[in-house]
């Protein structure tokens, strides 16, 4: 048995997100295990690092998997380039330790939200971006962002319910102007499902002055979702980065 | 009546090329003159710089247009941003002087050329460039480049046959990497129909070790399209900037 870790970018656009939900296709966790089965000749089962919602994009997500395929990397890595859609990119294929696993030996995940923040129309980075012109309080969304960061239970910014622990670190939530772009880049420990969205739609909202820089601890204590600010859209969330 | 100067971003995937063709529909000069005409309520006869092949994109595409409307520069942009798809952009919109035409004006042109050129997917440009993996001899691009710089008679790189003068001043050719891409950066007086594709496709020739550095003078001399390279796929090419 050889374990495989492998690095995937794409557009997210036309997929239900990462991960296989029931018998539906269309997730991308299903398109790259399907291809990696041909390819070898055997199921395939697939770990990523973690689900991306559907329309989010990835600039290098993180996946794992165990093959008793004689190929060698290069030949796996070669066929997936040629099966894969355009909008699936194998960006690299290594070999790893046999404990490695994706999701449960990651250490930190970067996500990066893009928002065109600009009246000129944004033609080419359309599919990438959440096309939003007002004019935002930089420096009351930073405070604000100071303050979501460090452990924290994040109930209030998680979709859906459950039992599991919504105890997660958040290292640094940085924003910067890049020309048109306000990019909004999150790294921590994990997220919660739609949380990087939902963290982005109320500091948004905080940048639009519907609420004060000073109010991100009182939702927190909140747990409870209707206390933080909308979702943002799927379309400007990249997963940037994948450390173990 | 006022004469407005329109910059113009797009995609040109979609679209048959910037030039209207008989009445078949899905040139983008058909589309932003239509949106203008409905606007303006009159109709509206809307000159290019020049036109581009279909899928090719620009970046700022120029053109101009009188109307006898009393609407704001500012009113007419705002609704075209409102009514024109989101694959074009109205970048800006100013009143010129009545002399002013897009295309008789135009002393200079720029297209730039995207290749890219290696064995990793191209996930996130694939809709502006060629992916092109081959090992590409820069130097030798470089050389043949610097002999289709100058006025020459360029009959060899254009597709079909024209009565009209071939002649044209192309100022510079400038290859630049930038990470896993190449640019080559056009610019001259005009360029003929399909021309820059052509070079394109020569110079990589070259690059590839097909053609000599040498060759490009007989090129010119044999003023004989088959005497030159292949034509560039048009997803690569853009257009950058026209200067008055």
């Amino acid at each position: 048995m050889t374990n495989y870790r492998l690095t995937l970018a794409y557009e997210g656009t036309r997929y239900r997100g990462w991960q296989r939900q029931g018998n539906t296709s269309g997730s991308i966790e299903e398109k790259v295990g399907s291809t990696l089965s041909r390819i070898l000749g055997e199921d395939i089962e697939l770990h990523g690092s973690g689900r991306t919602d559907a329309g989010v994009h990835a600039r290098a997500q993180q996946a794992s998997f165990k093959t008793a395929s004689e190929m060698s990397a290069e030949e796996i890595l070669s066929a997936l380039r040629q099966y894969l859609p355009e909008d699936i990119g194998a960006l690299s294929l290594q070999e790893a330790d046999m404990r490695f696993h994706a999701r449960l030996s990651a250490k930190e995940k970067t996500y990066v939200y893009r928002i065109w923040n600009s009246e000129t129309p944004c033609v080419f980075r359309r599919r990438w971006v959440w096309v939003l012109p007002d004019r935002l309080d930089i420096a009351a969304m930073e405070s604000a962002a100071a303050q979501l960061c460090g452990k924290h239970d994040f109930s209030s910014f998680r979709t859906g319910k459950s039992n599991k622990s919504a105890v997660r670190t958040v290292t640094a939530i940085e924003l910067e102007r890049r020309d048109k772009e306000l990019w909004l880049r999150f790294t921590g420990d994990g997220f919660l499902y739609n949380m990087v969205r939902i963290l982005t739609g109320t500091l948004v909202e905080v940048g639009q002055g519907k609420r004060s820089a000073g109010s991100m601890g009182a939702i927190l204590e909140a747990k409870n979702r209707t206390a933080a600010g909308i979702t943002a859209p799927p379309q400007g969330l990249t997963l940037w980065e994948v450390r173990y």
